[in-house]
């Protein structure tokens, strides 16, 4: 075998049953994105590598689940939960321990390949209404037993690790349904479990489903879309690809009942009010840690696809992508759905992974778009016809006034293939000790130099680091960074303490600890530093209010304990 | 004096120094507004009153303000104070202790007329930065003493009635500035007390004064804009003319200082974040209870009257109105930044009270736009001018497709002509036992019209009473409910009576207790069935953090004593 014709042994069949590797897995088992021939030579190429390198792979997580815990809650305990929950719907065995108490961080993966496994449940409840989830939130607080929610599962912050053992609830197994429609109010109810592709199918076939004179769409797309469930989307605060136009998770709920261990209630349904501060947008963000999210009612959007305008441009450098975007954003024309600019290595990168053949390379640097200097910008606009492209038609001329080129809509019609299938590559690369993560901030305009700087050269400090940045989120204030790092890496403690070093410079540069991530278990340590004490005593206030014994989703949850 | 020429005496003189009426009257003391030929015509056919009725005026407050109260504080208290804030900046003289105890409601009106005053602060100070505040409430929580904060003055719902006495604060005198514009960012970082038109001046005017490439506005304007403050449309939750596209005060803070019993602490300068409940969101309609806004950073906009689209149009009915406009909000083509539909007694009235010559009606009327079912909409479009063009197109096509008939912009520039001064004949009309008030509500599409008929109903079941209903602030979700009710009444126990049975309607009709006018003391008794106990027990735990000895704005406000 030559090493131009070698390709590493990518791995093509799903993991088995019971395996750790079934638990790290990202996404639908039978699905599998390997890296291309390009990545592959480029890691090679980075990392100094050899085709040597790519002949044995490294622990792939084959192993069955063992756990050898035993469970902590009392008998009598497990039998109250199980007369509540029924018997169908507890489980007790170690692969459901282990399996509900993994998120898809890094860190995780890296451990769950050598069969290290942290804190897990004892016991796992799937319940089938919010009759259920009271009776048994009401029954823990009494005995003090943890309850940590599991939805989807790919959290990238721990966020649903039991940290203190007891019940981990399942709230997507059941709890998954899109409820009703209200077409006057264009909302719809919604139980928190559903994912999002089953979510946003329903709301495209309202005409079918619910009788409803237009098909709506829910207007949020994160890259875990089809790992995620509207009630992850909120109680995190996540934001989809498409934010710029339809809002973060934040704003595009309009009420929401929770249970908590003082009491079951629900929000207020009104489009706007001036009675207080408001408690729908009090417990938004509050991820697991006051009660539980067992209904919500969801602002929804008319449906139009026919409509979209896509848009993709080249910039000279990242400055003029920078105040291109800024232009754009406070410019009162409307506004992009998706919105993003690449920095000069993700966009040379991208480039170079997706394939751009030679000659497009040698167009650009004649027409003063250099390596390492250009910036790729990417889009579509959704709405009505007009405004669609009224919009995309403003886009244009503010990109060309900051030198731009037009690239048609063909790199983002591209990049929507891909959208969504990013992540599946994680396991192709970590058989080989290849690792990619992320970590991202939000940040002001007049921050945003600075903290793309001071975070990238911490990246770039380290030898035969990749570092890739895009700003995918845009508003009148500012946007986010997105800081995507490759590295050849195995060792969980290297990597904890590379990750460490990111956090504390995207602090130090003046980024918010995560514009849409959440905080969960992983960024909790930073958030006393960055709210301050007195706004750190606020979320403890709420906290204790809501659960006085401490069960909800205890140990370090929003950096809480 | 014939009939015919006959007319009442209005008031053309500024009130005199030191009398009641100084203080009840509402805005320029040397401004008047007085009710139209049509409107004393209309108010005596309505009322069955003659010209007799208004030859003698009824109390008009002109007496002296006299006290005679002693100051509960102790003197070695008032020294402190006094040595906190410098002499030139306390009073405890009687004119200032009313003076800085009253906002604008009817029952204020009613009541000072006869020289009623309820409850008062013992000293009123006038800080002079943020430093005074903190060493004050400092002070203050120590030794127990209540702190009520006095900005504007325009509050309709003794918001700043101070309830147990102690010391008023008065924000508006010394801390009035506008301190920084960040034109990357977009932001305009100001005191609390700077009044909306200074606010807007300098934003329209900041090439001039801080070198900004653009001019810009604040989006923020109420009816009381001319006697409103930035701070004060926040801790009450106001909502502006324009609020449809700008957003409500909610919308338009980017971040907070705050000094608090428990501390002094500045939100987090982020676009968007995902780091837990947003202490900037908990802090906003806290309405003095949690503690003073002492300085804020709001997002500003371009200013571009240029581009500004005006439109009106006539409706065949409410209902063809409200569903317009509902299609307009739901429609995604961006959205109008004035936004107003009349129901058929305020349009027929205000047809009336703005000069409609006779062959206007006579041709409405043989277009099918009868009296007492025709509906006015009016309202303009900002922003860029390619967007207002197409919203406005867009809004004038929908109108149409809803049997609307267009009245040009000319409607709403006669509108823009009194937008801010209706409340000036507040007075004129008193003088005669007439009296004009409001109250308000916000509801979603799909109950709009049960809250409207239920609310109607009740006003109307009062004989006499005019009632008169728009809606300006609209959402996808809904819009809100305005009710203006004018009568014959003079007793304060009856007006209250007639006021607490429109909440009680509003509230049983499914309305919010307030979109934008607040929850102050007035609205307070209905908080804790409206909110239901879990929430309002949320309220009650974040005063108690912030203000564990019950100092800030105590004794009803949020309904929380």
């Amino acid at each position: 075998m030559t090493s131009k014709t070698f390709r590493p042994d990518w791995t093509e069949k799903a993991p088995p049953t019971g395996t750790y590797r079934s638990i790290f897995k990202y996404g639908d088992p039978q699905h599998f994105k390997h890296p291309s021939d390009a990545w592959y030579k480029m890691i090679k190429e980075d990392f100094h590598l050899s085709d040597a390198d790519f002949r044995n792979k490294s622990k792939e997580g084959l192993e069955q689940v063992s756990l050898n815990r035993p469970v902590q809650l009392k008998s009598h305990q497990i039998e109250a939960i199980t007369s509540i929950i029924g018997p169908e719907n507890i489980a007790l065995d170690d692969y459901s321990r282990v399996k509900y108490a993994s998120g898809k961080t890094t860190e995780e993966m890296l451990e769950l390949r050598q069969g290290i496994v942290r804190e897990v449940a004892d016991v796992i409840v799937h319940p089938r209404d919010k009759d259920d989830v009271r009776k048994l939130v009401e029954y823990c607080h009494n005995e003090k037993i943890p309850v940590t929610v599991f939805s989807a599962g790919s959290s990238v912050n721990f966020g649903c690790r039991p940290a203190r053992g007891g019940v981990s609830l399942v709230i997507s197994t059941h709890m998954n349904k899109l409820l009703e429609i209200n077409e006057l109010n264009q909302t719809a109810r919604v139980q928190p479990g559903m994912f999002g592709p089953a979510y946003e199918e329903a709301l495209n076939k309202a005409p079918e489903l619910f009788k409803t004179k237009h098909p709506y769409t829910c207007g949020h797309f994160p890259q875990s879309f089809e790992y995620s469930t509207v009630g992850g989307w909120i109680v995190t605060l996540g934001s989809g690809q498409a934010s710029t136009y339809y809002g973060d998770a934040y704003d595009i709920v309009f009420s929401q009942e929770y249970v908590t261990p003082v009491g079951t209630f629900k929000t207020l349904d009104y489009p706007a009010t001036a009675t207080g501060p408001k408690v729908n947008d009090i417990m938004k963000g509050s991820e697991g840690a006051f009660g539980i999210l067992v209904e919500v009612t969801m602002k929804i959007f008319r449906y139009m696809p026919q409509n979209r305008q896509r848009f993709s441009f080249m910039y000279p450098t990242w400055d003029a992508a920078v105040n291109a975007s800024r232009e754009i954003m406070q410019s009162e024309f409307g506004k992009p759905a998706i919105f993003r600019i690449s920095d000069p290595e993700e966009t040379d990168r991208g480039l170079k992974l997706y394939g751009m053949p030679d000659i497009v390379d040698k167009f650009l640097n004649l027409r003063g778009f250099k390596p390492m200097q250009r910036c790729l910008s990417l889009g579509n606009v959704e709405g009505d016809r007009d405004y669609t492209k009224l919009v995309a038609r403003k886009i244009k001329a503010i990109a060309r006034k900051h030198g731009a080129m037009s690239l048609t809509g063909y790199a983002v019609r591209k990049w929507e293939h891909t959208r969504y299938t990013e992540p599946y590559m994680r396991e192709d690369l970590g058989d080989y000790d290849i690792l990619i993560d992320t970590l991202e901030a939000s940040v002001t305009w007049d921050n945003l130099h600075r903290l793309h700087q001071g975070v990238r050269a911490y990246v770039k400090s380290r030898p035969d680091t990749m570092c890739m940045t895009h700003a995918s989120h845009f508003y009148p204030q500012g946007t986010n960074l997105y800081f995507i790092f490759i590295a050849h890496m195995k060792d969980p403690d290297e990597f904890r303490k590379f990750q460490r070093g990111i956090i504390d410079n995207i602090q130090q540069f003046g980024g918010s600890l995560s514009h849409h991530h959440g905080v969960g278990r992983m960024i909790g340590p930073w958030m006393k530093t960055h709210l301050g004490k007195e706004q750190m005593d606020v979320l403890r206030t709420l906290k204790k209010h809501f659960d006085p014994n401490n069960i909800m989703n205890p140990g370090g949850q929003l950096g809480l304990d």
